[in-house]
């Protein structure tokens, strides 16, 4: 018979992830944690703010998916250390899976570690990484109603990347309302929008990124 | 201290769902289990659906729901019964919610009670709640991949619709190549590919349903 302990497991995940962090922190390396809905457009984001930040920032990259390595074959195209975790079923990563991964990465070599996780709007956002900040993404394809209906990422999210705003012709997504109903979750987020096909909203989002490798959170000031 | 025995907890689930079959089976009633990301558009499928279906076959609806009861407003704006389950929290509906939510509909009166899961394609696959058939949605704005990426929920479902094709004309999304990967996932999958704001496909997916309600499922052949 298998017995979870919830409560037990949940501290154990936060005792692994204040390690992985005190691990990041001791290279310097600022890690981010990126939680959406399948399809939201991590990888595809992920893609282009590599293009745009490699030259300037050192970036690894952690690809957490159920099943396949499709993410992480796309990633590694760009010539950029990744990392692939596969949860074989499980709805979200967790610390110690993070802990392994982060073993691969060339971490004296890095200023940022992107953490993509399972394409999942609700379980990720309770397992602490060891992240700095988590980093939500919401495609306008999914409407703006998502952030009250799914408030716990939102809740915890340092930013949010709205994704895919080419389409915004196309739908009858409610911009305004929106960013009033993140900031009504959480008054201090950071919101960007953002096309990877068009290039939009990019530059902003990416230097933005850049900032952080530069600040405290890197043990720079 | 928390103790979940998880074999116990999934073993007295499918024996829920088994007695909510049955409870079903006894008024005729046909029950599908819809399951997708957040914002693939479940709703508003649900909402055309609905409006096409409602005057040939006798409708309920449970919406399950991590918080807000918009959806349940925005169904019940049509003129059919519908029961709102808020899950506070919990990333899939379990049988017991649904055991409870049935309690409020007029089962007699009654051919075909939809369920619409909260919005989340890896843990809703895992849990039976006593409905004949599971049905996927996927918004093609998600990205093709999503079948070989989540297969959980394509292997377990019935049909897949595939949602908001209105949108193909600006998305690289492989209609043919997903089909083929539904089907290598699973066979005899129906596939349905609609807009709801268009309308296209509808027909098919609605007269599907309709016979679904006049074949054995319903006691009736």
């Amino acid at each position: 018979m298998k017995v979870i302990l919830a409560r037990d497991l949940l501290q154990a995940n936060s005792d692994q992830a204040q390690q992985n962090r005190l691990f990041f922190e001791r290279f310097g390396v600022v890690s981010l944690n990126l939680i959406s809905s399948p399809g939201a457009g991590k990888t595809t984001l992920l893609e282009k703010t590599l293009f745009l930040l490699k030259d300037k920032v050192a970036v690894g990259v952690i690809e957490g998916d159920i099943f396949t390595d499709r993410d992480a074959v796309r990633i590694a195209g760009l010539d950029v250390p990744v990392v692939q975790i596969n949860t074989q079923g499980t709805c979200h990563l967790d610390a110690r899976m993070v802990a392994r991964a982060m073993q691969e990465l060339p971490l004296a070599e890095l200023d940022l570690v992107l953490i993509e996780n399972v394409g999942n709007l609700v379980c990720p956002a309770a397992f602490d990484l060891g992240e700095h900040y988590k980093i939500a993404l919401l495609s306008v394809a999914e409407g703006s109603d998502k952030p009250a209906k799914y408030p716990g990422v939102f809740q915890r999210a340092r930013a949010v990347v709205i994704t895919k705003a080419d389409l915004l012709p196309h739908l009858d997504f409610d911009l305004d309302a929106c960013e009033e109903e993140l900031l009504e979750i959480h008054d201090s987020l950071e919101i960007f929008v953002t096309s990877a096909k068009s290039g939009s909203g990019m530059r902003h989002w990416v230097n933005w990124l850049a900032s952080l490798t530069k600040g405290p959170l890197a043990g720079r000031v």
